[in-house]
């Protein structure tokens, strides 16, 4: 799950590394975005979609988007306790220390929305990690809406905003860079240029892939053989989900799948699945 | 009502015309924004606001949000057939075709959300007024997340972001420019500094003042006397809005009333008050 077309880039890395695995993914396009959002609703937010989810008996659920993670996770785990659940903060930040391994006293930047920079989920798990670590959190409210909006890294407004958000991180000198959002691997490459080579940028979508495998191997639950397939969930039937997400797939995703917000409580996933199927349009 | 901060522009503009009146703001500040949405979801969220609203007996309701107006507008007056709803588009729009009475074919440029500009609002009013006027739309999907950031005209993405979306349309050389979304008169000194002396710059916000006071007037409840209050509701308790609704009002607006999206259907405004009232931070 996720707030709209971030949590694709976990879900093609989750993809990549679990052909066989059978995906359903859930982007709240009604309530979008996130970030500049309060702990309480966005708790509530991804409470309501965990629970929607569940008759579907998942294997596992990922809360792809990073603020979801550090203001929503540990509060979803304790409502349903027999859900295996996981976030992407700690891979990516996991990714980031073993990176740094060689390094006497890392810097490390983070990227990421206000919520998850409030929150300081990445500087605690960073520092547990790297005790003598400096980190230098930067909050980027434009780029959601940016990538949302469909730019790309050769406009001169992501140029600009890119600029703003990174001069003070590279200020530091940082080693690593994480990008602490689940949007911003969208705009990697255009981020790396401006980085320059001396500072590696890690997202978490792969080391979110490779927990995830990790997670349904230890547990004998990985799927043998077969070609997985994904479907798609969103709250509002925007036609530009469909649209970025297929360019940012590499494939037609189809129409996915509209549950209104207030539908949530009352409509089970397969009903919503025959419902559309009937709806024109 | 409105999204999230826009609608205070209308709010100032009723408090300056009609200073007795009590006035009820609701920002959506958990689902916000509205402008990318489409009129399944936007309906869905102004209904709700609407019914939430009702029990304080409003003399009047104003849709402050051109994207709210635009999509949801009249499905809301049908469902509250005893109530008096007005918009914000109506008022701008009839006050752009009363500045270009003298001249003989019009242009009008509109700057608006995607889902006010894919909706033509504004062409269908504009082109029954002046049948020989031209009218060129430009959506402006940024405008909304870089106002709500609290960014103001001095910064360059601001600059940059005006730029761009102005460009087109003063190209087609506009007798006026109307601002066809409630957040955009934030940056209307900006806007005027771009578009130059030549171009008249309108937006709904006192006309839609004016509307109402000959409204309630025509009907005999116009307040007489006295200082009316102006109280707030937000479904999310983002620090920002106080913050910035104080700064854009030019007074401490105190602390807005939380009402969570889900519990839109289950609380009585009353008790939303007196149950913040008692909440601590």
């Amino acid at each position: 799950m996720d707030s709209g077309l971030g949590g694709l880039t976990v879900a093609r890395a989750i993809r990549s590394r679990l052909p066989a695995e059978n995906i359903v993914y859930f982007g709240d396009t009604a309530r979008l975005p996130y970030g500049s959002k309060t702990a309480a609703t966005v708790t509530g937010f991804v409470r309501e979609i965990v629970g929607y989810l569940l008759p579907l008996n998942p294997k596992h659920v990922v809360v792809a988007c990073n603020t979801a993670t550090a203001l929503a996770l540990s509060a979803v785990r304790a409502d349903f306790p027999g859900v295996s659940i996981s976030g992407v903060i700690e891979p990516g930040a996991l990714a980031a220390t073993a990176l740094t391994e060689h390094l006497p006293d890392p810097v490390f930047g983070v990227l990421a929305t206000e919520g998850t920079v409030a929150s300081g989920a990445y500087e605690k798990i960073l520092m547990r990690g790297r005790p003598g670590a400096t980190v230098v959190q930067q909050p980027a409210p434009l780029l959601v809406p940016i990538i949302e909006e469909g730019r790309d890294g050769s406009d001169p407004i992501v140029k600009l905003a890119l600029r703003q958000y990174l001069m003070p991180l590279l200020a530091r000198r940082p080693d690593v860079i994480v990008l602490g959002c689940t949007h911003y691997p969208i705009l990697r490459d255009e981020i790396e240029r401006i980085a320059g080579p001396d500072v590696a940028i890690v997202d978490a979508a792969g080391p979110c892939a490779e927990d995830i495998a990790g997670k349904l191997g230890a547990s004998g639950q990985l799927r043998q053989g077969g070609e997985g397939w994904i479907r798609y969930f969103v709250t509002d039937k925007v036609p530009r989900f469909a649209r970025m997400a297929s360019a940012f797939l590499g494939t037609d995703i189809g129409r996915p799948v509209w549950v209104a917000p207030e539908e949530l409580h009352a409509t089970h996933p397969s009903e919503a699945i025959d419902r559309d199927m009937s709806r024109v349009g």
